[in-house]
This record gives C-alpha cells, structure tokens and sequence, in this order.
C-alpha cells in the first residue's frame, strides 16, 4: 500500500526546501522597491495595531494564564501590557491577540493572514537578540513570502480539505524570518524549514473560538522553536517540504511547483497584502464604506428619511440581521454596518462593543435602511440612496470597497485604524509617537524605543 | 467550492471530542484488569529505559541547548541528566530521547509508539505539580487509549497519506492524560482536546533525521501546553476531532468511528502494545531470536562452522548487507543480527557500536551466516540450522519472534534491555533501584525517587 502511495506521489517535485532557505539567506537586505518596503512597514503597523487592541481580551488573559504556569524568563514583550514571557510565550501570545478581533491583515490570493505568524516569532525574538529594525523588515518581508509562496502552490485545495491556512503555512514563514534575524546559513536554514514543516496549526473548524488566533501564534511560537533548533544542529530533511511524503503533498492535493520560484526575489507577496478597514466580515464593507462617504459628503443621521441600499444577495445571505441583539450578532448586520458607518464614519471593534449596538440612535437609525438584492451588482460593490427629510436624495456607488487590492487603505487611514486599536490600551500620546516610530522602523538602531511605547502607562 | 466540500464531508459522526473527554473525566482510577495495570507499568519502564539511554545523544544535545535558549526555569527533569528545564522543554526533550533509538514501544495495529507523546508529557507534569504514581499510570492508560484509538479509525490511509502517525494522535493522548492527571472537568477536557486536535506532529519524510523522534516530543509538548490552556478556559470547537471541517475528517479519508468507542473502557489499547527487544528494524527480529536461543543452548561462536538461514525474501531485500561497514550499516544486516545473537545473546543499541560491528569475532561469525530466501517461511518467522565444528547440527525454527504480541518479551527480559539502557548512563545501583521502583509506580506516594533514580552520579 505505502509502495502505491509513492507511486500516487509527484516524485520529480523541485527541490522546494532548498530554492527557498536559499532565498532567505541570500536575498539583499532591503532588496526590492521602496513601494515593497513601505508595504512591510505598514503591514508591521497594522498588525502591531491590532496586538496591542485585543491585548485585555480574554484569549489573551487565558493563554498567559497558561504560559505563566512554565515560569517564564522575561525575555519579550506581551504587546500592549507591561508583562514578559520568554520569546516563545511572546510569540505565541502576541500571535493570539493580533488575530483575536479578526481585524489584521489578508493575502487575499490565499486568505492568508500572513503578518501574525511572522512578525510575533521575529519581534520576540528580535527583542531578545536585540536586532535592529532593518533586519526586522527584512526577515518580515521574507518570512511572508516563503508562507505565502507555499500557500499559492498549495491554495485552494488546502483550505478546503479543512486547514486553517494561516497557521497552516505560518509556521514556514516564521521559521524563515527567525532563520534570517539570526543570520542562519544555507543549511542550517533548510533545516529549520524542514522542522517546522512537521509542525502546521490550525483547523477551520475551530473559527469562532480561541483556537482560531491560536493557530498564528502558535505557527509563529513553531517557526521560532525550528529556527532554534537548527541554529543549534538540530536535522530534518532537505526535502521536508516536496517529498512524496513531505508536508505539502501530504496536506494537500494540489501542489503547483511553479508558484514557488516564479519571479522570486522579483516579485514579493507582501505587495498583495490587504488590510481590513472595518471589525466585521468583508461582504459588509462596501456598504460600510457608502455611508462613511455619505457622513464625510455632510449627511447626519437625523437628516435621515431611509437609506435603500442595493446589494449582491450574498450580503444579505451572510450579514442579514435587522435587528442585532449584540456586539457578535452586529457584526452579520448590514444594517449596522450602515448605521455605525454614517453616524461614527468606521466601524472598528469599538462600534461592534454591545452598548453601541443598543444605543438608541443606532437602533434608530438602522430600522431607516433597507436593503434589496441585485445579481447585477457584484460581492464588492454596493448602491446606496439616501433619502433625507427636506426632499434631497444623495447617491453613492461604490465598485471597491475600501481596503480591497483595488482601493487600498492610505496611510492616514491605516493610521486612524491603529488609533482606533491602540489609544483605549496605550494611550493617546504613546500611540502618537509609536506611529512616527512605526513609519520609521527600517532604520531603528534597536527595538527598544518601539516596545517600550508598547506598553501601558 | 466550500459548499461542495463540506457536502463531501461526513456531517453524521458521532461526537468523537465528548466522547473521549467524557472517558477520560469519568473512567475510574485503575478501572481496569490487573493484567492491564501491569501492561501500564511495563509500557512506562520501558519508555523511560529508552529515554536514559539516548540521554547524551546529540538530538538530545542539540535540542536541549535550543531550549535553554528560553531561560526556562528548572520544573522537570531531563531523563538520564542532571538537567531541569520547563516542563514543556522536558515533555519535549524526553519525547526527543525516548524515540531517539527507535527501540521503544510499537501498538502494532497503527504503528503507533504510545508511551512517547503521552508519558513525556505526565512525567515532566507530574513531577512540577507533586503527582503521585497512580495518578501516572492512571493518565498513561487513559492517553494510550485516546490516542490508539483515534489512530485505529484513521489507519491506514492517514499513515499511508504521510502522516507520522505517532506524532500525528500523540498531542490528544497528551491532551487527555495531561487534562486527567490535572483533575479538569469534562467541559475543559473537550477543550484541550480541541486545543489539541489543531497542532499535529510528524511527517514520515523526516524519518531518518532527528526531526522523526521530534515528533512524539513536539506532540507530547502540544497536548501538555493544550491542557494547560483549557485549565486557564481558553476555547476550542467541542466538535474539533469529528467535524466536517475538523482534525480526523482533514487528515484522513477513512474515518471509522465505531473504533472510537467499540468497547471503551473495557478493552484498553494498551494492551496490545509491545516493546522491541532489538535495536533494529523488526524483520531481523526472528533471525536474532533463534541466534540467541542457540546461544542459550550452549552454542559457541568458536563452534560454528556455518550457520545456515532460511528466511522471507523481504529480509534480505531490507536488510542483507553482508558486510556492514559502521552500526548505521549493521541494523540492515541480517548477518550481523545473527553474529551478535549468538556472541552476546542480544542486540540492543551497545550491539550496533561501530567498534562492534567491526571487531574481529563479530566479523569472522558474520562470514559463517549463509541466508536463503523460501516463500514459504513467514515474515514473521525464520529456519535456523547451525553446523558445529564436532560435526553436530542445532536446528531451530522460530514461529514468532520474542517481542511480538504472540510472543511477548517476558519482564525479566524487558528488565534486561532496561538495563542495557540505563546502565551505562546512571550507573548499575541505580539502575536495579530504579527497575524494582518502577514495577511500584501505581503505589508510590510522588516521583520524586524515580526521578532521583534517573540522574546520573
């Protein structure tokens, strides 16, 4: 039987492992575009945003609660409070809260969340080593395009036999990134991606509890762990990756060599990287976006007669809920979605909190919309006409939602995310200077000045 | 396309999480035949000789230094070293060592090795929060029987798929003896089991490299780190096991539920576990077995003029290296198996030393074992004919070699390769102590002797 699986499996597969550990260690510091690099700053402050947000929620509590059972060395940061773990707590933990309020990052080729498996394995271990920020962007960059480069070969097929492909391919892109920050060689590199190759998290029937950030921390907490081992002549094999009965064709079905290597070093995944403007499914974001515009066009809620939006039917399959009971039900209401988008112009994680979503003029202003399906309207767009009580009508077509590849979020507006995420946690003047710092990491002598802004007063 | 899948998917299975956490809570202490309870102390023996042996080999080396690199603090002991880590950097490096000579337990059904994943993992527990020995064997039982039978619903085709099968159920045989040994409740042991069913372990592409006795290491850590979390209420899907989109449905096309809970909590998986009473692949068993019996019937090896074997041609295609160069080479040589079977009567790891392998006696015997293959002689079996110098003929025919489950090794003999384990690394005094301790686990009030035991002077 195993001789028929052999068989069954793509022998003549490239050297994988190789081509890639090659590339992470040989790849010039900052060798790309200043667009490639801009990119990496923003992906590493979106998710460092997103971290320190969710850094008093309970999966963070309980999972510390559970690392502090080992006695951890104070070795890291916990991201947004002033405890520390050892760099494999941090790792682990930090990974957890970054994707705890579903609000970080996306690859969307793959849905990947690429920067929380990577960045908490090399700012816990960075902070420990003490690395510089350029080798932080540097080991960012190509930790995330060493997972998802694995997650195009193997996408979809992958996700849909039930991986969480995050934490299924993060831990590759954690293993790289840590391998670089330690100016690990050819070898010893292939070696610790071949152990983490032996170590994916994360199932997707776990969506909806801890477990689901769990599977970037954990992925990241496992990469670093590989890349250790290997500094330290720990072996697995080259192959660990292609082999017949290596990781990929193990894991998956599908298994396009092609996406490994094509235009590697040339192009990088993390220009493809997305970052999500609202706390809630993205189906919602188009109309989100409408009544944000319709609030800066000078629109106020008790001008409103009714708002008639006219969406995909899909929106209303997934987010149809008229009247949300709480801040969960909220985020699969479009109507709230409409609501908090004309009245606060964003919806981040605080205007899902469950008191906004009872609050009177929302509830009021949400029973005013009304929504109709049109196929002819595509998933990401939306068509909005608001009627307002002295007679005017005000009409908004969006075809791409903010956020999308299309239309990305600015600067200003990634800034006003983490804002959002940080200023309730940090405060409003560390969060200030941690932006300007942020903006400035690839030329940081050290991390320090960023992870002790990091920190609640 | 995910509405297809999850079609595909078996939408009907019992709820194998609850099931097995209810088990696990509920089955009372020593709920099991004595026989039983004596399978448990001769599994956890023979997984800690195992562990002592391969205590300075540079798996163990190489993994110990990456994880002193945590700073962790001293709770657990490594086994056969002066060495305390964390108790997860133990469950993981004991797991290391005790696979490490590929010499320790096989349930034959699923090529599972139980005691790895699951006895690292409660002994390093165990020995930070004062268990005592009934509270070990308890949760090694309930463990082995989680584990096992999830892998007897997935074997084959999950094995045969790439999966280490050993590292890929030994994080829930873990979780469950972990959460056991804990006292968790059955709503925190679904979790940790779900927290446990996103973290596998193990492909077999890595066989051959350090990274394969990682594996029953990575998972032991895994289910430990799973348990902990839950105690500290960290979420999991209670359905993470069985759903269309959980653990077993992802990692394995045949999954046969009825193996879940066909007898559970009257017949116990341990009791089809075994121990290999040579350090070599099992096809050679049968051959050494017969040498050593001539052996114990007087035959010397300066008697011998020939020995002559008939054996099952997957032996010499496997291991008919006539002239082993170093110990790698000896364990694919049926010839050697049979050279130190006569001359020392076993033929543990002391057997496969280079210097043995090449020393003049050992190398002249070798040149006198004759192999010819007969189809009509099992796999499992072999014909010895030894032809004396005086013109006497010995002839011997093993059914079923020593260590098979119809051919049990006996517990002198089990102490016997303890012994060629353990003394070497701590000493002979302490070994004799430590066996006669162990054969008392179920009885003793804490670890804290054998754990002394298994420290080298």
């Amino acid at each position: 039987m195993s001789h028929a699986i052999a068989a069954a499996a793509d022998l003549n597969a490239p050297p994988v492992t190789k081509i890639l550990a090659e590339f992470v260690t040989s790849h010039p510091s900052q060798g790309w575009t200043p667009e490639v690099d801009h990119e990496a700053h923003r992906t590493f402050l979106n998710w460092l945003g997103c971290a320190i947000g969710a850094a008093n929620h309970e999966s963070v509590e309980s999972s510390l609660a559970a690392i502090r059972e080992f006695q951890p060395a104070p070795q890291a940061s916990i991201l947004g409070r002033k405890d520390k773990v050892d760099m494999g707590g941090a790792a682990l933990i930090n990974g957890i809260s970054s994707h705890t309020f579903d609000f970080d990052d996306t690859h969307l080729k793959t849905v990947i969340h690429p920067a929380g498996p990577v960045a908490s394995a090399i700012l816990a271990l960075g902070e420990h080593i003490n690395s510089n920020g350029r080798q932080i962007i540097d080991s960012l960059v190509l930790g995330i395009d060493v997972a998802c480069r694995v997650g195009n070969a193997m996408y979809p097929d992958h996700y849909h036999r039930g991986w969480h492909i995050t934490g299924s391919t993060g831990m590759l892109g954690s293993a790289a990134a840590c391998s670089r920050l330690m100016g690990l060689d050819l070898q010893k590199t292939t070696m610790a991606l071949g152990i983490a190759a032996s170590q994916p998290v994360g199932m997707r029937e776990q969506f909806g509890t801890m477990t689901k950030p769990f599977h970037p921390g954990g992925a990241a907490r496992a990469g670093q762990l590989s890349a250790l081992l290997a500094k330290h002549g720990f072996t697995s094999s080259p192959k660990a990756l292609e082999a017949g009965r290596g990781y990929m064709q193990t894991v998956s079905t599908k298994c396009d060599w092609s996406e490994i290597d094509r235009a590697l070093g040339k192009s990088f995944e993390i220009s493809l990287n997305t970052y999500k403007p609202f706390a809630c499914g993205i189906v919602i974001h188009p109309a989100i976006d409408a009544c944000a515009q319709l609030r800066a066009q000078g629109v106020k809620a008790e001008d409103v007669e009714s708002i008639e939006l006219r969406v995909h039917p899909l929106v209303l399959e997934l987010t149809g809920k008229k009247t949300p009971k709480d801040g969960l039900e909220g985020k699969f209401s479009v109507y709230h979605g409409c609501a908090v988008g004309l009245i606060f112009g964003q919806a981040g994680e605080g205007e899902y909190a469950d008191d906004i979503v009872n609050r009177p003029d929302v509830v009021a202003l949400r029973a005013k919309v009304n929504a109709t399906t049109d196929t002819s309207i595509s998933e990401a767009s939306v068509d909005v006409k608001a009627f307002l009580k002295d007679g005017k009508e005000v009409h908004i077509f969006v075809k791409n939602a903010i956020g999308s590849v299309e239309n990305p979020m600015s600067d200003t507006h990634l800034e006003q995310k983490f804002t959002s995420l940080a200023e309730p946690v940090i405060g409003k003047e560390k969060t200030r200077q941690l932006i300007s710092a942020l903006w400035k990491l690839g030329q940081a002598s050290d991390l320090k000045q960023i992870l002790s802004l990091c920190t609640p007063e």
